[in-house]
């Protein structure tokens, strides 16, 4: 089949790679349908994060169950999949717990799972699934059948960049009437402010100065679209909510720079929602936040505990996430997708297989 | 009148001072029944802060209201009063979001207070209190007179550290049935296990490896009790919650050994609920928080917000908060309480005028 590998940073081939097999009674294999190009992928094509050796990668998908091993009871051959961007069994006490990407029986797309063999990347044609019962989240069984076409974007969101949103903003304390704050742009940003809409914010301020991105973070829902960073976004939040800040704050960027101006744009008692991967940089500054009570809550996103509930409303079209999609090419253009995402010239892409 | 002064490093004196007078409309005059010391006051006193001028000291008070100003509503002549550890509106964004000690009008005793002039330290005779009808609470109004003088030590302790702990248990979102460690056997950790307790905990854990304090964590709700810290403290607390750690870590200490044993004290998407004045030392591990969606809540507590509710608990003996004093001296030996409570002979010492 075809897969996705870096080689270097910057060195990204679409190869001819083994098929996955079935090996365990509790896996799956799924054909991908879409896949995509997440903002940390850049990490090891830029260089920030090391690449040892090739390697698969890629780890949001949606697809189509072709295989199934004998203990698996959740999905059957035909059945259309989200997989969340980890694989979880659903079962130990930290996914008991609502915190999956913590299973303790899991692991990650493009590696080996523990002694369950090698999940592969999600950028590829087909996918061993180990866990599926835990993993997997069956739309057919939902929806009885296949879904529309014009869906896929939406739901290939739930695997990892609509859900992480959602997380930002449970973790930052979103409730009705609240007033947010996004910092970050991205896939992640924009569906964050996607997110803190559905929850019910009353005003939610995007930070953004690229006119496109803007423009779907006001059809998400963004009552201000800010250009301003650093200290003069954290002034122009200041400015449109009363000089205090904002009661929560969602953090989709992962940088020094992006999360000071984060906890700077909290009021006072408010609540940093952090989803970006945290690229290095120093640490946060405890006496700010004890001064302030500016909570930092957040981190990996347990998707896998979301997709149910933001499956529903992506089906009644109450969310249509899948507008962050901005470019979508085969999945033997994958090195192209990289430059774009690297180069801004997409904000997300696509990948068909 | 008498007052309490810290000259330098492990130099407090008992000096005669003038009277404060009545200077707002707003502003109240309090005869002091008692006062206490406070964890953080050893700071200045053990030089880990600097006192570049002899500094009026004390936060903790409690008394009979002695002269109000001619706008003064909520309190009158005669009645009894419990003060927060620092001056607040009531009526300022930040008061009505619950986050006092961000008060916009507000200050710190022992300091003056924006443009409406000194506030006493409450380890003195006498305090004149500004905005007093956002500062104080009205007791005599609630029981209709004096409080039984058995009540005054837990009385006191709404000042500063009960609703310091009920803080540190509100921030790390202690819920009914939750499992809580708690670090640190000072006043504000000890209260933090009866808040835990009075919040429903189901199992709480304290670390103290003194006998006095340990009994005390029982009585206040420890189902367990114990004595390892760092490392084996980690590993102790995982032992007794099935490998994984605690829903909530109260941090009750401030130094970068707590806060560091109460991360990893947490179970991954637990939370930390910090209160311990953070005493330099380096940051947060933003990384560490990330990958284990532990959050960090918290900060100097807004006990004016919470001192309505305790009180109820403490006036029908629900909570009987002022079992952590166990020294009790006259105000004129404040340095003799201050040498206890940095030699640990005393865990808090109250100060009767």
């Amino acid at each position: 089949m075809r897969a996705t590998l870096i080689h270097a940073p910057g060195d990204i081939r679409s190869e001819i790679v083994p098929d996955p097999v079935l090996s365990t009674g509790g896996d799956a294999v799924v054909r991908v349908t879409a896949s995509c190009v997440c903002g940390s992928d850049l990490w090891p094509y830029r260089g920030v994060t090391p690449t040892k050796e090739p390697k698969r990668i890629g780890h949001e998908f949606v697809g189509v169950v072709e295989q199934v091993g004998a203990d698996v009871t959740s999905v059957a051959v035909g059945d259309f999949v989200i997989a969340p961007f980890y694989v979880c069994c659903g079962e130990c006490v930290n996914c008991r717990n609502g915190v999956s990407t913590s299973c303790l029986n899991g692991g990650w797309w493009g590696s080996d799972v523990r002694d369950l063999g090698f999940a592969d990347g999600a950028q590829g044609e087909l996918v061993r699934v180990p866990l599926a019962d835990g993993t997997l989240v069956n739309v057919s069984a939902v929806i009885g059948g296949q879904p529309d076409p014009a869906l896929i974007p939406s739901l290939l969101t739930l695997a990892d960049v609509m859900g992480t949103g959602h997380h930002a903003a449970i973790s930052a304390g979103v409730v009705p009437g609240a007033t947010v704050a996004v910092v970050g742009d991205g896939a992640v940003g924009l569906c964050g402010v996607l997110a803190a809409r559905r929850l019910g914010a009353g005003r939610i301020i995007a930070m953004s100065r690229h006119s496109d991105r803007a423009a779907i973070a006001r059809e998400f829902g963004a009552t201000d679209v800010l250009p301003e960073r650093g200290d003069a976004g954290v002034e122009a939040v200041r400015a449109l909510t009363g000089g205090i800040g904002a009661d929560a704050v969602l953090e989709c960027v992962g940088t020094e720079e992006s999360m000071d101006q984060a906890l700077r744009s909290a009021r006072p008692g408010g609540r940093v929602g952090f989803v970006g991967v945290p690229n290095g940089g120093p640490e946060l500054p405890v006496r700010t936040m004890f001064a302030t009570n500016v909570g930092v809550v957040g981190g990996v996103a347990p998707v896998r505990g979301y997709i149910a509930e933001l499956l529903t409303d992506v089906l009644s079209g109450a969310i249509d996430p899948g507008r962050v999609f901005d470019l979508e090419l085969p999945l033997a253009e994958a090195a192209r997708a990289y430059r774009a995402m690297d180069g801004r010239t997409a904000t997300k892409v696509l990948l068909r297989s």
